[in-house]
């Protein structure tokens, strides 16, 4: 596994993201790029990377955005809308930049777009719910 | 790995399907309920199944569905749209039946509810382009 030049390894915690891991980071806290590189697991039969770990890696990558927006407040994905554009290749290197659209006292609304070199492959806007002590 | 009373498993054939499966079926083709069980890979650090992987299962039984609905015409996901309810926990089947919403010539429009135990967890609607010989 090589890191990707500017890049340096994300901490996971999850077992799933582990599993298909790993998961890249680079910038500052709260305006964070991941990436993930394409390997043989995580494609389909025509060598296409798979929508479900491109939704994994969304759901990792604004997560981990939605912990550094909220400065570390634990968050559940309350829904996900996807449309899917592009498809990237075994060792394309997947890109996104969460973007914080709106934060309330209960939940944050994030999007994103996932490129590969420059190139589009799927938009993302999620709504996360804040955990609170109630 | 144990086959779920009724269900038989269902042939894989993308790698990232076959790397986070086995995924099950039963009943008819076009009417098709497909299953997984929660293991150790599938959850997240609170030991609740992950949207990364309620999303994974989702493409792929969807996937399956719409070969089935078309009588196998290939095809891609073009949209999905995904509402988090309620988590699975390690060892539930996770289920679903795919329900055909409308076919055009080069669309189709597919809904699921995924439960455990008669338990609501997600919602899906989703679009799905077939590949056609243009």
């Amino acid at each position: 596994m090589t890191i990707p030049a500017g890049y340096s390894q994300t901490k996971l915690f999850d077992p799933f993201e582990i599993y298909v891991g790993p998961v890249f980071e680079e910038g500052d806290k709260g305006s964070k790029r991941f990436a993930f590189r394409v390997d043989e697991r995580h494609v389909n039969k025509r060598g296409v990377v798979h929508g479900g770990m491109m939704l994994t890696f969304a759901d990792a990558a604004i997560g981990q955005a939605v912990w550094d927006f909220t400065d570390r407040v634990p968050s559940v994905t309350m829904n996900m809308q996807a449309q899917f554009i592009d498809g990237a290749r075994l060792g394309d290197l997947v890109e996104v930049k969460p973007e914080l659209v709106r934060k309330t006292r209960a939940l944050v609304f994030v999007r994103g777009d996932f490129t590969t070199s420059g190139r589009t492959l799927m938009t993302i806007s999620s709504v996360w719910k804040l955990l609170g002590e109630t």
